[in-house]
Formats: structure tokens, sequence, C-alpha cells
């Protein structure tokens, strides 16, 4: 099982990080938060590594659905979008599939809402 | 399987963020993001809830492992805690078990990062 979907494209991470925010817009999603990653890991180890942010999405409607059938939920939200450099103009962007995030998570009724929120993923990933 | 490890205490939400993030600093966490997930239903889609927020917990020499074993581990970046309240001065804190919402990630040189973090985080949560 794999636990993400992710699309390798021409872009810089500026100009990726505009496409991602706009294509998760198109399906409703709201950025909540944004970890630079790079920066994070050279203030706090002094350690090198190429451009990688992850950015905290949140669909609101489907989010509350899944809150209301699952209280300890929120330990998986929101979903992780990642944006990274592979090289120069060269960008991935890989969105977490959330039934495999959720998969230890025995609750039939979180099932639906999760299926809704992993197309809607995909349909970002492949709009990009 | 569960998912999570948590605790109740009896505390105010303010009182209660302030000691788990005393907690999560003790074992070498630093907060990244703190999403507060009632003001957003409400802004968002007029919802009612309980206070109820998700601290993005990052513990960086753990964090750079993953990322070093397993590249697109950042979908599940940083360790969630929830602090929400019960009732009055009644409050439950909620951390993610890494192990159990990587269960999906099949890459053996990821488990014993996972590990020594699900420890740290189960520290947390008893020292409260």
């Amino acid at each position: 099982m794999t636990y993400y979907f992710s699309k390798v494209i021409a872009a810089s991470i500026p100009e990726a990080m505009e496409k991602t925010k706009a294509a998760l817009a198109k399906e409703g999603f709201g950025v909540l938060t944004e970890i630079d990653v790079q920066a994070t890991m050279k203030k706090k180890l002094g350690a090198e590594m190429k451009p990688y942010l992850i950015l905290g999405a949140c669909h609101p409607e489907s989010a509350y659905k899944a809150l209301q059938a699952e209280n300890k939920i929120g330990t998986m939200l929101p979903c992780n979008v990642i944006v990274q450099e592979l090289g120069p103009g060269k960008a991935e962007i890989t969105a977490v599939d959330p039934i495999a995030s959720m998969q230890a998570v025995a609750n039939p009724s979180l099932g639906a809402v999760a299926a809704e929120v992993q197309q809607k993923l995909k349909n970002v990933i492949a709009s990009l």
C-alpha cells in the first residue's frame, strides 16, 4: 500500500507553492499551516537539506464530519501536502493518502469521509 | 490497535496548553504549528464546538532521521498533540502514536525512529 499521491512538475519552489495552493483551493481546501522544513532543520540542527515545505490542508466540511465521527482524529489532521525541490526548476508535490494514514483508526463511519478527501487530494495532484 | 495516548487533567484550556508545551519541551519537542479548530470551524462553517487545539510537535533530531530514511514522511509530520476541553476545568491531552499513524509506510529503517518518538510522546502524556 502506498501512503501518498505525488507528481513531479517543471516549476521553481515559489511557482510550485502557488500552483499547489491554487489547486487545493479549487478542491475546497484551505491551508492552515505551512512548515519550512529546510529552514527548521538549519535553525535547530545546522543541517543542510533541499527546499521542503509541508502545507497543512484542511477541507472544513470534511474535517468537521471526521471530528464528529471520531473525536481524536485531530491527531491526523490537517492533511499534509509536501512541496519539495528535486533539482533546479523541478518540484515534486506529494499529498498524504488519508485512508492510509488513518488505517489504524477502527471506525467505519470515518471511512466515507476519508474516501471523499482521498478523491479530492487525488484531484489536486492530477490537476498540477 | 489504538492510535493515540491521552490523559484527562484538571485544568483550564490555557493551563493545559502551558503544561503540554512545557512537557513537550522537556522531551525535546518544539511546537511548529498551532491550529485552533474551534475558531476555524466557527469561521469557515459557522459550526459550534468545544475548545479543541492541535499542536504540531517536532523533535528535530528524530524528524531529520525520519526524513533521511523516508523522503515522503513529511506527509505525516509533525506529530500532533490535541488539547481539548471536556468540561469546565477539565482538559484532555492526546498525542498521536507515530507507530500507528505510520503503519502504512513499509520501511524498516523508519521503525526505530518511530519507536523513539513514540516513547517520548508517552513520556509527555505520563508527565502531565
